[in-house]
């Protein structure tokens, strides 16, 4: 945990990432990435001596925090025993991990297709609501990230999108309930509620409903601002679904394992999918993993018939053990019931008291390990502290936010006029505390934006 | 590398796996998944006892043998070190294996996008290419595996691809060259050469060459058959591209990393890529892993905009660190000269010397580690020994073929009227003589079916 400084290594380091590594959704000559050293927890270093309070739990993933002692030692175990081993085959820690995360679903969805990551996820998962419906449309959320392969990003809703979507894959997207920028000018909840249903059940009616496979939502939504759904709201499109025979697939690649405080956050709702999928926490990215929850329905469309999708990795013993173990880790240590303490005690009372004295905060949503602050330039009319999809000098007030909590130690997430507060289930009180007080320093200069 | 058995365990493994795991391109019902307890190099074993030589190396990607020392104790250091990390920044293993891969590619593709795995390297490697092009089509070849996202599974050319396609994403196949099976009715490679570029530029000018993004071809079609395309043909396949502004993209997810006698199959035929697509052998599939190659005219077009794609795990730490060990552990060892000479001297000859004793066997092609045999019911006729996508009755000569191997103790990959032979690179002489034995047993089954 004390970080060693070497910047003649983190030099190498970095000039051979600029020479050889292409990176994610980066124009290549305009990125800076830093060098990163080590990592324990919550925390991460540098190689010039530098550390981070990770409030970004990486990409939303390390739910249990960076090289867990039981999470490692089940990896560098499974690593000496079986490193891997393909698909066609049943292997002990494969079938484990599967036992273990269907003991958690909620409800009946008792069988487990493993893939690679969360859009592998989202595209197996369309497939088999297409295949067992019969249908082509699908519909998602215009506010949602649902991963980056040809499916996936159809149905996303961000700016993502926009390059990328080759159209006519059959994807429809709809509003979902969002009261503080309500696409319905609604006045309370209910009524946020009420109009969205309807909302999605004038579109489905529009659509078709002979023609509509599947309803894709994530359960509270992630990148997109994390948006916990209205009561009822869930409820309601569960309903809707069964009525028109609509396959609901709950995306829960961010929100599950831990994130909103319960295993997943279906449970908050009691809402019970016909598909869940999920990635991410399920063992916190210490290895590639993903995969979908299926009910009893579709899977029964499979035992005689055959899926047709697959992948050489489904179900890799070493991913597969790192979920066992991250799983049994969570379960032993109560990383679920911390997340929840986390958001209710800590968290979300301490996030309120800077909105209070911070005139950028708009508004700050939230549970468990899983919160957003809107910051707007003006707290009457809402209006972002910069455009949807700004770049460049549209930017510069969060980039200025951005610099102000590294300066402080901080590496928040921040995406659009948000920064979201997204760090380890595992944060102690103490770690939080540290955290606020630098988004408190931070705030100030997102502050000097407003009015 | 001595099987303990414990029929107990491997009953109970066998009950999890049929109570909780989903399992790719299956009726879930019909299937009956072995239980794996183990594998060492070439081999594997179950919980009876009973041990197999692997004639698949998984799904084709152990290229160096299953539990390799180097490979393991990496994976176990970097477990230790740092398991993963968030995709934008700078890690050490991440560049060094960027810098490894850049330095094995054809020409001057030097800069790598890191995937999970094979799928996620063809949808990203078509958007690439759209991108640069601004044009919307892409060619592929009837013959063909490129995964099965949507954009992967589009471009697919077997029946994998038929209950899954949903259609309009503009992809257009062609007939690539096959002198056994000739779309063309060649009577020599020359000729197959040549009429197979003048029916691909048909397709191109027909299609209207400035619609065309790009063409993608596996360097040697892997599932689809393994057939080493005739002298001459990728290098006029380079020269249509070049003349039509197409984007040529060589998949070498399966005949990449020492598979063919090479470090990348194009290195047989002088062709340099835009853009190359790897998986499987990059690591040997001891942690998910896949990418692109990229030239520098595409890697120009992202250099000051932004590329729209990415995935948590890009370059994940682990897979990272499994690649640079296999990297080295692949040139201290001398695996791909191995694998050549396996090919030259040992599997080409033997199954050669199969084939002129066993009229089931039609033909015999391959290289390095990669070959298949032609299984037919009447050498001149070339009628396959079972049809085009066969199931259950249908296919009962191959599932009779198959039995006979798996009780000589070989485990071989079977698909359509085919067997590939497609062992660990690192397979022994010894090794090679035991599997050639039992194909030789087997091969007698299915000559029953002749005539």
């Amino acid at each position: 945990m004390t970080p060693h400084p070497d910047p003649r290594k983190g030099a190498a380091v970095k000039a051979a990432d600029r020479a050889h590594v292409f990176h994610s959704w980066s124009a290549q000559a305009l990125i800076d990435p830093l060098a990163v050293a080590g990592a324990q927890g919550a925390y991460f270093w540098d190689y010039d001596g530098n550390r981070f309070l990770d409030f970004t739990s990486g990409l939303v993933f390390s739910n249990i925090g960076y090289q867990h002692p039981k999470v490692v030692a089940a990896v560098q175990e499974q690593a000496g025993r079986l490193a891997t081993f393909a698909p066609g085959f049943a292997v002990d820690v494969r079938s484990e991990a599967a036992r273990l995360i269907a003991e958690r679903t909620p409800g009946d969805l008792d069988r487990i297709f493993f893939t690679n990551g969360g859009a592998e996820a989202v595209e197996n998962a369309v497939r088999m609501a297409r295949l067992h419906t019969g249908r082509h449309k699908v519909l998602s959320a215009y506010r949602s990230y649902h991963g980056a392969t040809a499916t996936a990003i159809h149905l996303t809703g961000d700016p993502r999108r926009w390059p990328s979507d080759t159209g006519a894959a059959g994807v429809v997207h709809f509003w979902a309930p969002f009261l503080y920028r309500s696409p319905f000018h609604s006045a309370d909840e209910a009524q946020e509620c009420e109009r969205a249903l309807a909302h999605l059940e004038d579109t489905i009616v529009f659509e078709g409903p002979g023609t509509v496979a599947a309803i894709v939502l994530e359960t509270v939504p992630g990148t997109a601002g994390i948006m916990p759904p209205p009561p009822g709201y869930l409820a309601g499109v569960r309903e809707l679904c069964d009525r028109h025979g609509v396959v609901l697939i709950l995306d829960e690649v961010m929100a599950g394992f831990g994130r909103t405080g319960r295993w997943f956050a279906a449970e908050h709702y009691d809402v019970v999918p016909d598909l869940l999928t999920f990635a991410k926490g399920v063992n916190s990215g210490y290895v590639p993993l993903g995969g979908v929850a299926i009910g009893p329905e579709i899977a029964a469309t499979f035992e005689r018939r055959p899926y047709p999708g697959g992948l050489t990795y489904s179900g890799h013993p070493l991913a597969c053990a790192a979920a066992v173990a991250t799983i049994r880790a969570m379960a032993e240590e109560g990383v679920v019931e911390a997340a929840d303490r986390l958001g209710a005690e800590v968290l979300g009372p301490g996030l309120r008291e800077l909105a209070e004295r911070h005139p950028s905060v708009g508004e700050v949503r939230g549970l468990g390990a899983f919160w957003a602050l809107e910051l707007v330039r003006d707290r009457r009319t809402r209006e972002p502290l910069v455009p949807y999809g700004a770049v460049g000098e549209a930017n510069a007030p969060m980039a200025a936010f951005t610099a102000a909590c590294r300066e402080r130690g901080l590496w928040p997430f921040v995406t659009m006029n948000r920064t979201h507060v997204v760090p380890a289930c595992t944060l102690t009180d103490a770690e939080a505390k540290e955290g606020l007080a630098a988004l408190d320093a931070a705030l100030c200069v997102a502050d000097e934006h407003t009015g």
